[in-house]
């Protein structure tokens, strides 16, 4: 593409570096920003830097936060004591939307996975297992995409969980195997959510 | 969607503003500038306003500019007696691309379409008129979409030049009727610069 703007092509350029934006998406997004009034667009821009200088992990569930503690942990009508386990902060979004999990989180920043070369090390596993230590949780829910990477990370934290007296569950497979929990619908999300069964009967009957 | 955090969720908001982006692709690109460093995102962020801010569109041939005068109409080694009016600025970069035409531009900003309420005088169209008059334009070459309401606007506008000395052209139809200029190849875009026929000649042979 040639443009006889540099203003434009640095835009198009920046706005290309998005993951899935291709150059003429890029390019119809910038001339769409061109087209709207020049106040909005510095707002566009400015929220946008602020959000990335501003925004947190929590210290406690390393979910995304405004603040140092993120707003689920610090509220104070959440079940302290029922902790469900994520990948990322997406599934945090999602299990949120369905508006029937009322405990906190923990995100694990991904999932064991040697392919892909993530290994427990690279997880919050070790904080996982101090917060069950310290914190006075009766019940760990592994939300985790039903994958054999999933599977896997479950495995290899609930043996690590052993030795403490919690309640160790996860979310019913009303997902197809192979699937992504993000995409889920939310009906189905929140029933995997109420239908949760024990890791001993699940790790059974699973492949 | 329900976000633990404000300046996630404004940002995902801003994204999902622009057309075609939904709320999961605008959390998708959010959470991916998250990762990136902040000095990247900072230089994103001030691309766009400083775009935004600063972008003019020419004060002859109404492309979109850097500076008061496009560097294609302030360029000495094009030819300035050659002229190409086109819709809009997207068809300027389709054009520059093919990389043979060396002639000026003239963007009329849309085309007639009565039936969007896009009459003659929305668009550029006295400009065009004028700038014949004052400047030694040989030939003008019409660059619009093959649609009915593209050949309706070379036919209100030849019309209106026919005082004037001046060679009236089309482009090729060597893209198929119906479809958008943007979207063709830069093959059948250049061929269809080089094949253009007069417009008499077309309007005989035309549906």
């Amino acid at each position: 593409m040639i443009f006889s703007s540099t203003l434009l092509e640095n835009a198009v350029t920046q706005f290309a570096r998005l993951p899935g934006i291709g150059k003429k998406t890029a390019l119809r997004l910038v001339l769409h920003l061109i087209k709207q009034d020049a106040v909005e667009v510095n707002r566009f821009s400015e929220i946008i830097a602020t959000m990335r200088n501003e925004i947190k992990f929590c210290a406690r569930c390393y979910n995304i936060s405004d603040t140092d503690l993120c707003n689920i942990c610090s509220n104070s009508m959440r079940k302290q004591e029922m902790l469900c386990v994520v990948e990322n902060i997406r599934d945090v979004i999602a299990i949120e939307s369905t508006q029937q999990f009322n405990g906190i989180y923990h995100v694990l920043g991904g999932i064991i996975s040697p392919l892909d070369g993530i290994g427990p090390g690279q997880l919050t596993i070790d904080a996982l297992v101090e917060r069950i230590t310290k914190e006075s949780i009766e019940e760990i829910i592994f939300a985790l995409s039903p994958t054999i990477q999933g599977d896997t990370t479950i495995y290899y934290i609930s043996k690590k969980l052993k030795p403490h007296p919690v309640k160790i569950t996860t979310i019913a497979r009303g997902i197809a195997f192979g699937g992504e929990l993000e995409y889920a619908d939310e009906m189905t999300l929140a029933k995997s959510i109420s239908n949760r069964i024990p890791v001993e009967n699940f790790m059974v009957s699973g492949h």
